[in-house]
């Protein structure tokens, strides 16, 4: 008997081999192609476009091939039928739910929304530019019915636009999701009318107004690089296994062994190419933390959109907005820019942390204001995916959201419904990752205090290893091996909640803004 | 009939294309591949090499498996049956010859020559290191044994060596690339020998040396990577379809999208920057000639090494050793480089064109040596891969042949037989290549001032615009349309032949060294 069972266990062993053998060169093909696509955006000479839309459609159609091959159903079956150890049956359950969706949708209908897109996105370039929303209706129209059909092969009797959500954040549910948003509106929205109430109250008062234009003036681009590399090295980023570029759209790419960073400086944006720099550093850490034993599989594979956001949000905010980050970094700060010398680290923090009244743009908003402008976009989405709102009506609802949650109606579609990418890539279920990546920030920042204590002392200190290897130990090292939810809560020992980030903010910005709690 | 007819043509057409889909398929692989290989030397950070090998030992089996799917060898016997063009004909050429020779050659072999490889780059670095071959003798030995395997099953009845030649050649027959050689050593050694009996005389006599130092100096990096800038703007090389990078082993890479250069600088290296730019030039030149339509397809891509190396050839010695570039580039030179004012133009020429007497190392040879460093390699790998030169013997024998061909004898194997890398790769029959390509730059080089007039004036006004028409049009365009042969019969009217070369040479270095013709 005792032969006999091993020899069975070897052969398990044997498919699960062949199964992961098959997993890591899918996963290989993704990350040759995410090479390709750093190098596009930061390296590629102007003209290369032609073969790089080649190279790369060929790179996604062999990994489309290679996953959704009978033998990958075949393995999967095999090995549902089996007990396996949690590691393997993790591997399993991630490759299960990807060969479900990639099968179930008809290559014609991949294609289609390939090819839909390829053209919505100048289309959106030159409509944004004309400020005519007119001429990207139709296209945006085409997509979302697109991708209506696209979730309806995936699962029919779902709602739509959880099908879609569920694309970028498989293991939230929408329904969290959706109250977590809410919530976030329905505090926030109070919470900076009252900030905007205390600062008009002190323009007119003889209290002195927040500090705002700490950062104001202009910034060599070089000396900008510099310091930027100043604030790598300070945060820990592992230049052996990374690098520092400038791209349009600052990002961070790359796997265990190599995760780079972009970011991009303007003259007089000083403070958004350090806060970008952070932000991208958190992306990057987190790839960094990832296991290398388990590279080209789940296990080493970051969990989601909304955790990776996580991870850079809290960095960005938590960290790199905090006081004693200032009291630390400024000084460095000013050996490559001595006009910041009459700047206090109270100044610098109070300039990090301003909240626009009057700011109609996502990527420029400030850490309270952002979360609305994602609750309008999920409000819109939603509705124009479950047929609720028509496309037509998109810039009305678009303006009357923004004043109703922000104060302020844009004056053109250019700087309202025009203004992000994403639609045009017919990305519907992306923007709430982004909010509840900032959320999920201040969970496992305040996780990470409760069992570290306090961190301003070390962060003042400029020392990062303790907050660091709580992440990696609770959650980088973990790749995809829970889902997220069970990830959260071991690591943070509750569900998923607004509550942490909320605190945060309300104590923050009520210290900041002399609110009454 | 003619319905039928034009239904069969229909046919033959869609047979067709699937078959092009396929070769695009694998060349976007192929492409991509090179874009990570260029990562690798440029931008990768160093401890990305695992996760790169993987990458791309995952490309390299996607393109075998999909070059040798039965699928492949069905679609080449259908369209051999039938009446092609030209044109598709020889796509049909190129991909039924790879096709022949990576289905012929059992995947396990190939695996094993890869992991002997890549085992054996590591042990000839040491054993250079450490000036000893006995360390890297067994890895060699290997090498060979599985090389000559690998010979024998594309070929069992041909000479292993033609077999392995014709991989990096294979359109040119082993038998003219050896008469080529014979002749270079039979008239190089003695034109050799008069060199330096000529400027042994001269050391003893009233006449002035011939100027070696004009280039002597420390020259700051950043300025050489301007001046290299300089370089490629004065050649017309096409920034929005390339780009100039560093790397430790300068090479060019890319398609006719984006060919990029590398060079490197040192800091008492100046001329050596250049003329290595201008190579890697000329390679990016030749790719960026060849047509865009035909990307993705044999006739899109560039007609193997010898013609490449004819490209970088022409450029790196027929126009950047002549007199009137140095008349030209002096004074951009002297821009960046004020110490360079009291250089002449003539001084500049003869430093650029030095033959060195004591040279063992070939990547610093110069224009004449540089062929006898070659055919001792070719004659050692050739007797090697017959059996007729045991391993054991190969540093006496190389050490021989440098004291015949070149009268001088290294002292260590580290300058002697251990200085190259490609035989550490397993790469027998590469090296002929280098020589080829040079003799072949002299014969178009030739063939082009036959038709266009003397090129002298040109040059020193700077304008290339006729030379590279005249190339793009008889060389870059084809890609692989042609056979070596017959491009270069169709290019200049004549077979491949040394008469050019060694005209060239005759009287370039007569005049230069005043020798008697």
């Amino acid at each position: 008997m005792a032969s006999e069972q091993s020899s069975t266990e070897t052969e398990a062993s044997d498919v699960y081999d062949e199964f992961e053998t098959r997993v890591e060169r899918i996963s290989n093909v993704g990350n040759a192609a995410g090479i390709l696509r750093w190098d596009q955006e930061v390296v590629m000479p102007d003209e290369g476009t032609p073969a790089r839309a080649q190279q790369l459609s060929t790179l996604s159609s062999i990994s489309h091939e290679l996953l959704t091959d009978d033998e990958t159903g075949r393995l999967l079956e095999e090995l549902e039928a089996r007990d396996l150890d949690d590691e393997r049956a993790a591997v399993v359950r991630e490759v299960r739910r990807q060969y479900d969706r990639e099968t179930s949708v008809p290559q014609e209908l991949v294609e289609e929304i390939s090819k839909t897109t390829a053209n919505a996105h100048p289309t959106w370039k030159q409509a944004k530019a004309e400020d005519d929303f007119e001429t990207f209706a139709p296209v945006l129209e085409k997509l979302v019915e697109l991708k209506r059909e696209y979730a309806h092969h995936i699962d029919p009797d779902a709602d739509p636009y959880e099908v879609l959500f569920s694309e970028y954040e498989p293991y939230i549910e929408l329904e969290t999701a959706e109250e977590i948003l809410e919530r976030l509106r329905d505090e926030l929205v109070p919470l900076i009318e009252a900030i905007d109430e205390s600062t008009e109250a002190r323009t007119t008062s003889d209290d002195a107004a927040l500090e705002t234009d700490a950062f104001a003036g202009e910034f060599d681009d070089d000396d900008q690089e510099a310091l930027a590399r100043d604030v790598l090295d300070s945060l820990g980023y592992n230049w052996d296994r990374g690098r520092l570029d400038t791209a349009p759209h600052p990002f961070s790419s790359g796997t265990q062994f190599d995760a780079r960073v972009t970011t991009r400086f303007e003259p007089e944006d000083l403070l958004g190419s350090i806060t970008s720099t952070i932000h991208e550093f958190g992306h990057a850490n987190y790839t960094l933390g990832l296991p290398d034993e388990a590279y080209g599989t789940p296990l080493g594979e970051a969990r989601d959109l909304s955790v990776h956001e996580s991870q850079s949000r809290l960095w960005e905010n938590h960290v790199g907005r905090s006081r004693p980050f200032w009291e630390q970094f400024l000084p460095v700060a000013r050996e490559r820019f001595p006009e910041l010398e009459d700047v206090t680290p109270e100044e610098a923090y109070e300039s990090a942390n301003q909240v626009y009244d009057d700011n109609l743009i996502r990527v420029e908003a400030d850490e309270l204001t952002y979360h609305l402008h994602i609750v309008i976009r999920f409000e819109i989405e939603r509705d124009l995916i479950s047929g609720d709102l028509a496309v037509e009506d998109v810039p009305e609802t678009w303006n009357d959201k923004y004043e109703e949650y922000l104060g302020v109606r844009p004056e053109t579609d250019a700087e309202g419904c025009l203004q992000d990418i994403h639609w045009s890539h017919g990305s519907f279920g992306y923007f709430p990752t982004y909010s509840l990546g900032s959320v999920l920030a201040a969970q496992l920042y305040a996780a990470a205090e409760d069992e570290l204590g306090e961190q301003d002392d070390r962060i003042r200190d400029g020392d990062f290893g303790d907050l660091n290897r709580w992440l990696r130990e609770n959650v980088h090292r973990h790749g995809k091996r829970y889902t997220t939810q069970e990830l959260i809560e071991r690591a943070t020992g509750e569900e998923f909640t607004a509550d942490y980030f909320l605190e945060y903010v309300d104590a923050k910005y009520g210290a900041l803004y002399s609110l009454e709690s």
